[in-house]
């Protein structure tokens, strides 16, 4: 059973620890996406040395490939994918809003085609708790349903009515299984409405969840009203269990999500950009197939020590990105999650200072404007 | 200035060592294969892990891309790279055989539209030496004239003449320059004509090479013309002088040349086919994607003890090629490079032993007859 202590407070800021069955993570963590099992480019060692401690799977992608009975009988996700350390996988609630695949939703489940085969299988509360069992990741999330924003509040309304239903489903479901080393976490859904948040919370808090996370964020709405929903929600959440922020976001989401109190994040973005040529550095992100880095001798940020600083010139990274040699999507990729590693490793150490204020401020100012971060060819996740 | 020195001899197979300005690599040696200053998936720290000692590029690929001036600036191609190790750069006379932007080749040089910008460049046996030593690395090959085989045996002579006379511009060139830290080999041609292979070996190696090649090898012929005119081609080159079998092979192709005292070898195999989900074993090559995979537990090897086989079974790595996850062919060409390099330290182990052939008739039992090992997607090299 999943335990978490809290080291420090700054503010409404924390850091702490969560203690699994495969091992301990630091809080504020930053979950590297291994949505199949792999984090694109970057093997568990390197992971490891870039200073991951728990990475993220996804159940529904793993249902479909290679499938939760061989991935069970194989070990394990953390045998499986050769990370023996904390995992989480998410549930497919993302999925509902995301793929193309979706056939039908209903008060019973959510029913996709299989981006694989094509077969049509029915995913229930019941059905991924059991599933994500199987794979048997340390933290789950039950099935939710998530609405694009803009939405109408209606369908708003009963998207989150009924993830709390689910919700009580999954935590039944759960109780059923013998499973102490997996933990389910609860998920606060209501876009940007600050009223749907608050009846969200009120409908999931009260369930025994090891955690509770905040969901739909990021999904089509304004930064100002999702940092507006951030700061109203996260204290919503118990401040006596792990705070999860879903799926997002740029550096300055995750200091904003840090200061109001959240715990935990995932993002595709330090892999996705990695992949489509842009690096976040402290100082902004650089575009690397611009012309102005051809001849530079520089590492991608000078304030960075991970193995594609120690190694690599601006120049090489573009060269090799020119000719598409795969290895530049790997050493930016490999900057990228260190350099979202490093920013929860600073937080961490700098709300323990009580100083998180002062680090985000000075941190902000030397990042600069947020641009055009989030652009790019898509990534399933 | 090159060092070479010979450990042991064991019949016509030797054990060694180079001593070369950016550091040692023993011999026999396989040397991955980074074409554009990189080793498709895999970083400088995995290669040494995986225990190369040195690396090849393309001096014609990096001339078009990213110019030799621009890597000269940066440091060289060891820094540039990444690689702080050995390097050895190719000098495009297998560009002449198998690329398709050769425009016009004449007594003078070779003249090619860049594959970059289609731009049109003379590459003569000087500029070459120029370039390479531009580049940096610390052996370089003089250009060559390579054909294709089968071939009328009036070409393949003047195919022969002209490259002794043009490794005698490029000795002349290469004294014009001070470089004593980039060293110059010389590359016996004349493709599976013994005579010619003799008339090729007089002309070349009367010339103050550093070390000696053989070209025109695995470029069409049957295996065992190939293995007969190694076998006859290698005692022409000197002795006190590293031989490097240039471009090739399988497994067994290595073995049996170093049993004829070559010492040093190249070949995209490992990197390629790793790509296109094939792995190299002790007992024969793997199809990954084959279904008989999909829940096997094993390593690739389990005579193997690289990075992939320490972490992954055969059904995670078939998972991770049927979900297309690049880490695929990174985990895959990490274990053949890492099996091609354990072969060439077992064969330098059994040679100062003593016991070569022995090793040598193990090694082919266990690994089978040679199947279909060299198809797929071509790769430029």
């Amino acid at each position: 059973m999943l335990r978490f202590t809290l080291h420090a407070h700054d503010g409404a800021a924390r850091a702490g620890e969560v203690a699994t069955e495969h091992g301990v993570f630091e809080t504020p963590a930053f979950m590297p996406v291994g949505t199949l099992a792999a984090v694109k480019g970057l093997l568990p060692a390197q992971l490891r040395e870039a200073g991951a401690q728990i990475v993220l799977g996804n159940a529904l992608h793993l249902a479909w490939r290679p499938g939760e009975k061989r991935v069970e009988q194989l070990g394990g996700l953390q045998k499986f994918s050769g990370w023996n350390g904390p995992m989480l996988t998410d549930s497919g609630g993302f999925q509902i809003f995301s793929l193309p695949g979706l056939r039908k939703i209903s008060e019973d489940g959510a029913e996709f085609a299989s981006p694989v085969d094509g077969a049509v299988r029915m995913f229930t509360p019941e059905s991924v708790v059991d599933l994500e069992c199987a794979l048997g990741a340390d933290i789950i999330m039950p099935l939710d349903h998530l609405k694009e924003l803009p939405c109408p509040r209606t369908e708003l309304v009963d998207a989150v009515d009924r993830s709390i239903r689910w919700a009580e489903r999954a935590i039944i479901r759960k109780e059923q299984l013998n499973r102490p080393d997996v933990n389910l976490f609860g998920i606060v859904q209501g876009g940007t409405d600050l009223e749907l948040r608050g009846r969200s919370a009120e409908g999931t808090c009260r369930l025994p969840f090891a955690g509770f996370a905040l969901g739909g964020f990021s999904v089509g709405e304004a930064t100002e009203s999702m940092h507006a929903g951030i700061a109203f929600s996260a204290p919503l959440l118990p401040a006596d269990k792990p705070r999860y922020l879903m799926g997002m976001g740029t550096p300055l989401d995750l200091l904003h999500a840090v200061s109001c109190g959240m715990d935990m994040f995932d993002c595709t973005l330090p892999t996705r950009n990695g992949r489509n040529a842009m690096a976040f550095t402290s100082s902004g992100t650089l575009r690397l197939r611009n012309a102005r880095f051809a001849d530079d001798p520089a590492p991608l940020d000078p304030n960075c020590s991970c193995y594609a600083c120690r190694t690599c010139s601006r120049a090489y990274l573009r060269h090799l990105f020119l000719a598409r040699e795969m290895n530049a999507a790997i050493l930016t990729s490999l900057h990228n999650v260190s350099f979202y590693l490093g920013l929860m490793a600073q937080s961490r150490d700098a709300i323990r200072a009580g100083r998180f204020a002062a680090f985000r401020i000075s941190f902000e100012r030397a990042y600069g404007r947020p641009a055009d971060e989030t652009d790019g060819p898509d990534e399933q996740s």
